[in-house]
């Protein structure tokens, strides 16, 4: 193997595909980034992988001698990112190789102004990454797949004895696509509609698909948003799946991730089917109050008071901290019923909630009693619910 | 006390003072900030300390009704940081506080959005900052200070327990100032010339002083630095200092300190008096050799190999990490000599020199033998001195 390929684009591929690289790998080789050369698409491919997720991205470069090939991942990385602009050529001296112990290579890395060598392992110890050979296809336009993510992801359980409640669960419907994640204290919900693809890329409908559920681990898509950020092209996004595992493909990039068993909670059981009052509100006024309120509400449980003034088209939000303080912050709203008057909530659910609502300038705040489910929608743009339990006062 | 100021006045002084609030301290009102609002000078001036270093500042408010108080300085901090623009009113509302149990007092702060509390401590338990009544006062510009802990600061020890090794020796002497550090493995030296100062501000020259040394801890002058970078004024900056203290006055903020104790080590006795080679580099692109040398050092004791070649005009920096690989590269450069042809560093001293020195293109590398003390230079710009001993190779 013997190729030449830029500083730059050998730099971006090697610290995207790192991402997968586990930090405490269960094999040897799985520290590693597996390298093919390609002669015939003059092309390097690099793959990282931890079992459950991998990552792969190819990138153009002027293969002399085809071949595969690993390297140690950080220190791989490492060197990489310090060489100066301009062109590196990796060479593995198969002459020499056979040489060496059994298993171990010796990758020479030459740049403008220095030569290193690298101990690797030869390409073939690396476990193949998952194909999905037959099984669902689909092509998502970036943007509902970014709008989707940014307002789900954050309300996924960081608890891996969790299960289903770790990942998005994702439902491809004749009219659009459903994301949703709950780690079982709130529930967050969007819903983009079928875009119409534009471009040379064959796109299959929303339309014309089968209805099908999948959930996916938050890690992964974690990744996949990064990857769309980064890309900034407007193609499709494939997302192809079978039994236990989902690909994404962006381009020359891919990211396979194994799907999340398990039964996902029927959470549209949980949306009330009406509101008895509706609260509309600055998001942002809302929000820099919370936050504010949030200082005070850290030092006694994290549940602040929401009192709800209709006569007035006023909410007051409060903390009472007895040791430390005390604070209230008033905003207009528009209030359409007088009932409840007081309801609490964990400044925590409320403020990544807020966050994660696309700007949309006004909120709408639904709500029946001081004790029933609260549902915060953006009003206008990004169709998004998210729910949250109030927090019972102790009077 | 009553007084009302911007937010954007009162969050930058809050969190410039903070600084100095102790995270641990060893007295609950120590946690605080200290508030003074002066109707007279109608300003309020703010004030942390850790009984070793203080930080004052004071700005314009508008007082109706002066006095002291203090507030704990993280919760005081986090609601002002988190207040919309506008002004803010803090009154401590004397007639209730009356009614408080002992020592304590609630002090309300009253934004356009909304009213806090907060619990403090009367102003009379915070301890007074250290004054220097008789004593030395110098003016020094602030270039020439921040060049000078620029210089310096990087190569103290980190070690409390080095006593003077943790600050930086200070030398004001007829023809300039010269600073000074070692942690016991480098010496680091930036002289500057007595620089005349403008302006209005009563200045004494530095030619007219007599000549002293102080020792000052590296934690207070890395506040110094950072309030002068803040600052952007090239009024001088006063350095008052008696038996045990030092105190910094930049216009509206004053800084005091506690002096290090002990015989600071004559450090100017391990300077070389000659040098039989001196070699040339390119500083940026020497930097740039030894960060990515570094990668693979930081396998094997950090230790880099340099190699002169007086014949090629040639330096080479290269590692050999058996059991991961190795790395080499070269570079051209001016050799005064061919003795000695190889010597080796610690990276890191190498590194942490080369970024301090300030920012000429070119620098000089001189030295004697394989073992002895090594002295970079920057050909130009600030007259830093920087001491290494080499590392013995073992062959």
């Amino acid at each position: 193997m013997k190729l030449t390929c830029t500083q730059s684009d050998l730099n971006s591929n090697l610290s995207l595909v790192s991402r997968a690289v586990p930090s405490r790998p269960t094999h040897p080789v799985l520290a590693n980034v597996l390298l093919i050369a390609d002669v015939e698409n003059q092309c390097l491919e690099l793959t990282g992988f931890d079992l459950s997720l991998g990552i792969r991205s190819n990138f153009p470069a002027v293969v002399e001698t085809g071949g595969s090939f690993t390297l140690p991942a950080k220190l791989f990385n490492d060197i990489v990112s310090r060489l100066p602009d301009g062109n590196i050529t990796i060479d593995d001296d198969e002459g020499e190789a056979l040489a060496e112990p059994s298993g171990s290579y010796i990758a020479t890395l030459t740049s403008t102004s220095g030569r290193y060598e690298v101990r690797g392992m030869g390409g073939e110890e690396y476990p193949e990454l998952p194909k999905v050979e037959e099984g669902e296809v689909i092509h998502l336009p970036p943007e509902a797949l970014i709008n989707g993510l940014k307002g789900t992801l954050f309300a996924t359980s960081p608890d891996e004895t969790k299960q289903v409640l770790t990942g998005v669960h994702l439902k491809v419907q004749k009219d659009g696509l459903e994301f949703a994640a709950t780690d079982g204290h709130r529930l967050a919900i969007v819903k983009t509609e079928s875009v119409a693809l534009e471009g040379e890329s064959e796109v299959e409908e929303i339309e014309e698909i089968e209805e099908f559920e999948v959930t996916i681990p938050a890690k992964a898509l974690r990744e996949i948003e990064r990857m769309i950020g980064m890309r900034q092209s407007s193609e499709a996004v494939a997302l192809k799946f079978d039994e236990g595992q989902v690909i994404f493909e962006l381009g020359e990039q891919c990211l396979t991730s194994r799907k999340l068993e398990g039964q996902y909670p029927a959470y549209g059981q949980l949306l009330p089917d009406k509101f008895t009052n509706q609260i509309n509100v600055n998001r942002k006024e809302f929000l820099g109050a919370v936050e504010r309120i949030a200082v005070l509400a850290d030092q006694k449980n994290n549940i602040l008071k929401c009192s709800i003034d209709s006569v007035n088209q006023e909410i007051s939000l409060s903390v009472d901290a007895q040791d430390v303080g005390s604070g209230r912050e008033s905003m207009a709203a528009q209030i359409s019923s007088d009932e409840p008057e007081e309801i609490a909530f964990n400044v925590k659910y409320l403020i990544e909630g807020l966050k994660a609502i696309p700007s949309a300038s006004e909120i709408s705040i639904q709500l029946n009693t001081a004790t029933s489910p609260v549902v915060l929608n953006p009003l206008g743009g990004v169709k998004m619910t998210y729910l949250i339990m109030p927090v019972q006062l102790r009077n």
